[in-house]
């Protein structure tokens, strides 16, 4: 359990090691255990609650994944930087009309011609529940932040 | 089933995509369902076979998630070149000294300093199922090779 001066501390440390990297690798698991990737790119500011959202269309396949598997992993890398980031949490399909007014950015229109009219637009809620980071690629052990 | 022409040109489009990309996303179900990524530096040449080979500690926590749950996910990602690819698969530790000769390469001295007199040292092999890919983000739908 941590304090909540930890909490924030942990929630900074967070936010700086990410704020570069516009897309992760959204990792979910499949109905037959196999594993799949996706470039999601992130939308929203990090706050104390400890979540990620990421717009989607709701019958898109990684949907019915997060469904029947809710654990998922998102990496950021910065190869540059010799940073990777794994974050473990579930996930969950949320279809907040306010919540994706409050989240829509412009570069989403890319993927969302039509914006909030888009039908299926939804978003996908991560829960974070542990983030390992390694900010140097000469170590194995990762370093921690607990949410 | 893919005919022997399209294998060879799905191996070779594989290594084009990830030829300038040193590092990999290993991802793993842990025995309580969550994910962990962790970072790997692939080792060899990808063959007709379509194998991974990557160097590890035998007693290491990802080695244990291989053998509660065979099958993983690799990702590579280019920021620069907005190239994402996801490779499923199924993994296995091997200890073999033979191929551990073959695959060794002197980068690999940061993690094993001993190298291969390294307690413990190991290979884990990833038999490649399918590759998704996508070479730039402005697309949902990711395009496929099959293995």
């Amino acid at each position: 359990m941590t304090t909540s001066t930890e909490h924030v501390q942990d929630i900074q440390k967070f936010c700086e090691l990410i704020k570069d990297i516009d897309y992760g690798m959204f990792t979910t698991v499949d109905e037959d255990g196999s594993l799949h990737s996706y470039p999601m790119s992130m939308s929203g500011e990090i706050k104390s609650d400890a979540t990620l959202w990421f717009f989607t269309y709701s019958d898109s396949h990684k949907v019915s994944e997060v469904e029947y598997h809710p654990q998922v992993n998102v990496s950021f890398v910065s190869p540059e930087q010799q940073r990777f980031i794994s974050i473990s949490g579930t996930s969950q399909l949320v279809q907040d009309r306010n919540k994706m007014r409050e989240l829509w950015k412009p570069e989403l229109q890319t993927w969302f011609p039509k914006g909030l009219d888009e039908a299926d637009i939804a978003l996908l809620k991560v829960n974070i529940n542990q983030v390992n980071y390694w900010d140097s690629v000469s170590s194995f052990k990762p370093q921690k932040l607990v949410f």
